[in-house]
């Protein structure tokens, strides 16, 4: 598939390997992305953004704002990156937030454990022509269990294999955690332990009580923030796909648990694409094309406002250029998904690298919110006002804490929380039991076995109770963007070769106006004073109407000025040929149009605008044949 | 003046602490900003922006792409805010960025050591009546001069004025530098040391050699950035005003030192505004209305380019809102300077805080660039390509490293520096020297002494060659943007009361549509399905002409719901009483006019989009009159 979209105009086509050597020596070379500080030879996984690459990320995030944020009323937040670690303690990732590393024992160098072990069944599965159908069978399943290794198992295999440091073939460490945070230390007296954020979403979720007020006490709302997050990997690779600092854009969207449908869902309830649920991925199938609106009413996917996010990113990621076919939402497999999580999906796009995601759309249920409220003991719940107040039958349980303590000690408050944790039903029964044995098996999962509860360790009852409100803690539906891998996946989308023969192939961005870097550009035909005046007048009348655009006043032909823009997805170029007319082409068809200079400003900004279509613009201006040009 | 600012409806009026109180209340109440991390008691310095907050700040910055980077086709980048430490040594801020600090010896709390002084000064001024008059000048001697104090001299100040730890009346520690760089590490080894960077220019300056080469390897041209930038401040105050986590927007204007003229100088060298040249300042006058061109010419402002930033800024920061007669552009004075500094002068605002430094425009020469092409070897110059070769006679200076090095050891490095950055003239006249007498005095700056150097150390030619291009290191002309401290700033020049008494006082900003978070407000007159099913046909087709709204359906009073919008500087709101005319109503002048349905939201785009003004609204449409409407 990837291969036809790189055929040239002469048929040939480019390997995976070649097609993204291809591409992403034109984004370096046109400067898309700099590898930073490569005077001093630079730090793996950072990169800078450079002009071209500026504007296709001010685009993406400007079009995000307004299919997002303006168009469902979200509230915007904008936090610091530097965060204390008393946030980072709560949201679990000082403790958890880690990679299994392993150090080669002479040198130091760290390596990720996984990738090596990966790299190395892959490797035994690509070129090991004497492998036994039994040992090829076991490395594809070490590959598919990776994620779920824990640490002494990731040594266990590494011992077994003989896995040994890449570089220096020296052994190696067995693994251990590296918390991937950036750490620093805030204000001078060293004491104050902070990090750089891994995620922007905590940001949201400290606020919930405020931004929970500015929307009347109301719910669903959704927050919503674009920024930087850090990651200190252990070995960056695969170019912009995985970095050091990368730019988010979240959305954390809050809901009754009890109310999940969405008043827009009709809205996108009749796209149709590409599904990847949970049982066809076990089953070995592949992505199919399903209806969204089927998908919810089926409960393949959970609810309507996660069905109703999955719509949205969809249309969020087509309207950018990213290709339809190569897109797909892949269910997350009980083993990946977070034990609190209610259903998950992420946007996963396909490029060179194989399916990346891009976007991970999440409900997260009321996790967060959890957490934060027991860490800072200030409540982030809501409530629902009653109309009249409710009589309620509430369950109250009532663990003796000092009984438990005494009789399970260290597991005290693991016994604690699993006896509040009972649903009425499990309460009922265990009550039921106390009375008539006076005593009850219990399993506590957090520890994995049963325990028995005395009659005298805990009280059961149902208490009446006249109640105003419901208060309840939200659940969080969560679109969380990683913007740098959208855009990369949107350049190799676009990118497309064409010329007559194999050696003089042209690289060509097809990006949509919306994304292009540059809108527009403008030259006189050729170095003449008459047309260089229209040239700089058409120049000006861009800048009024807010258009970005170049002018070239080079030497050059057409051709290669046309060539040279085509290169950074310029849509549209417009050449003076004339005081009164001139000329726009468009880039991909690269048809001609003749129009006025008064005109050319308006019809170029109502292209880029999205108000007119080339098609439009076709119709309706007489044509320029000049079929030679892009070849001059 | 402030005062006059808020004087109410009733002619009452606020003092400066008091009308700060106003501003901020209204600031946080309506979430334009938060404490960060508030659930969990906050951090100083480091705070959120809240939804009104984050889309005056996106609107800002919007406005400054428009303003700056299109107009101006500026090459925008975005570089990481993770720097490694080599770049930030280059840079002179691993030597040099820090503030003064003294320690409480008892509890070890930190204070900035300048911040005591000066409160001690100020306090002796305002509150000690038997103040001598000598004293009195000594103080304010201190005060002015603040700044230039070494470590040792503020040390000697603290004891001699005895001042103690301000919360514990301990004794201090003597004064000593503390890095305001947030330090981490890059990577699992733990050895790469990096900082959070304390502005984003040194991300532009070490890619200047891939800029130039993508503007054609062309002169002049500038680079732009937007991004975070972090100090990690002894004591953070003032607010938004002094944080640890900052947005600058950065403008690095690279052009051959020889030709600092700038073309679009005519478009701004008519604008007068407040100057506070160097003179001025030293002589005790107040800033003055002058006429750039003539500053310019005159030589008040040192050249061109940098009158052409002063003037586009003043009309960035104008068109935003902020009031003229309370902006003013302040040369530093020689000590302010850095030693490579051409000039610089601040656009200050004045706030309830005083005169703050808002953008930072300096000439900084060639300074990074040759920082940057030293310590990494990578020679970051530009070259002008002569149309004939010109044969030019070079002064060539030679120093012998090896004899300097035994003669003057340890200052061998200074000595050579020296030599080499001879004038011609001062060559020559060594050249003469060194062949009559063997010997010559030559007064090494760096040193502050004079060495006696002998005709073996040094070699002294002029030499003819043929070029075809001069190669030289561009100066950089930089005007700094702090957005946090702008936006601060128009918050309080766009803060105003009115009601009927001073009981009854509204708080309004009077943001332009260009500014104000959200630029119309859409609501039923009452509650009634109608009108709601107006409201919301009104609603949606605000949404498709991407303009940004809320609707109110609440039950409250007109007068009500338009105060609530008026504090969040909402210009527009759109009241649905029929079902083919609704009314639209302006803050500021709370007049309304009467327009169809179908117009409306164009209208109001084009209000906001700057196309058409109110008064052009006014006279276009009927009026509406229900003077009461504001005061239900």
């Amino acid at each position: 598939q990837l291969q036809a979209i790189v055929r040239g105009g002469d048929g040939s086509s480019l390997s995976r390997e070649e097609f993204r050597q291809a591409v992403v020596n034109t984004l370096e070379r046109r400067l898309f992305y700099i590898p930073s500080f490569k005077i001093y030879r630079g730090v793996a996984g950072l990169y800078d953004y450079g002009p071209p690459g500026c504007a296709v990320k001010a685009n993406v995030l400007s079009f995000w704002r307004q299919h997002f944020v303006l168009e469902e009323n979200m509230l915007e937040v904008d936090c610091p990156c530097v965060t204390p670690e008393i946030v980072l303690k709560a949201s679990g990732h000082v403790d958890k937030f880690t990679d299994l590393m392993v150090k080669d024992e002479k040198t130091g160098t760290c390596y990720r454990a996984d990738h090596l072990l990966k790299d190395f069944c892959n490797e035994k599965l690509q070129k090991d022509l004497t492998l036994s159908a039994e040992k090829a069978a076991e490395f594809k399943h070490v590959l598919a269990t990776l994620d779920d290794l824990s640490a002494d198992e990731l040594g266990a295999k590494i011992k077994e294999y003989g896995i040994v440091a890449p570089d220096t073939k020296n052994p190696l460490s067995d693994p251990y955690p590296f918390n991937l945070m950036f750490q620093t230390s805030i204000g001078p007296s060293g004491l104050l332990r902070g990090f750089m954020r891994p995620e922007t979403a905590q940001g949201i979720f400290v606020n919930f009580k405020d931004l929970y007020y500015y929307n009347g006490n109301r719910l669903p709302f959704a927050a919503a923030q674009i920024g930087q997050a850090f990651r200190n990997e252990i070995s960056p690779r695969q170019g912009l796909l995985r970095v050091r600092e990368f730019t988010l854009a979240e959305i954390e969207h809050f809901v009754d648990p009890e109310d999940k449908s969405h008043p827009k869902f009709q809205e996108v309830a009749d796209l149709e694409f590409l599904m990847f649920p949970r049982e066809q991925q076990m089953s070995g199938q592949s992505a199919t094309k399903m209806c969204l609106g089927e998908a919810v009413s089926k409960g393949t996917v959970n609810n309507e406002t996660l069905g109703y996010f999955i719509g949205r990113v969809y249309l969020f990621l087509t309207h950018l250029g990213i290709d339809k076919e190569r897109l797909r939402f892949r269910q997350h497999l009980a083993n990946e998904m977070a034990h609190y999580a209610a259903d998950c999906w992420d946007a996963e796009i396909e490029c060179s690298y194989g399916w990346i995601e891009c976007v991970g759309i999440a409900d997260r249920s009321a996790y967060d919110l959890r957490a934060h409220t027991e860490k800072s003991g200030v409540a982030l719940v809501a409530a629902e006002k009653f109309t009249q107040p409710r009589e309620v039958e509430k369950l109250v349980i009532t663990p003796n804490k000092k009984e438990l303590g005494q009789a399970f000690s260290r597991s005290q408050k693991n016994v604690v929380e699993a006896l509040e944790a009972m649903t009425e039903e499990e309460a009922m029964k265990m009550k039921a039991a106390l009375e008539s044995k006076g005593a009850d098996e219990f399993l506590v999962c957090t520890l994995g076995e049963t325990v028995t509860i005395k009659a005298s360790m805990v009280k059961i009852s149902k208490e009446k109770k006249k109640e105003h409100q419901r208060v309840f803690t939200p659940s969080v539906i969560e679109p969380s963007f990683g913007i740098g891998r959208i855009i990369y996946c949107l350049y190799e989308h676009s990118f497309y070769r064409r010329g007559k023969n194999k050696e003089e192939q042209l690289n060509v961005f097809r990006f949509p106006p919306l994304v292009a870097p540059i809108k527009c550009t403008v030259f006189p035909l050729i170095q003449k004073p008459e047309y260089e005046a229209v040239a700089q007048r058409i120049s000006k009348l861009l800048t009024a109407a807010g258009v970005s655009h170049i002018i070239d006043m080079s030497g050059n032909t057409i051709g290669k000025r046309y060539a040279r823009t085509d290169e950074l997805g310029v849509p549209f170029a417009i050449t003076a040929d004339s005081e009164s007319d001139v000329t726009i082409r468009e880039r991909d068809s690269k048809d001609q149009v003749r129009i006025s200079v008064d005109e050319v400003a308006l019809v170029v900004k109502g292209l880029t605008d999205g108000q007119r279509t080339w098609a439009d613009i076709w119709a309706a201006y007489p044509h320029h044949s000049s079929a030679s040009a892009d070849d001059e």
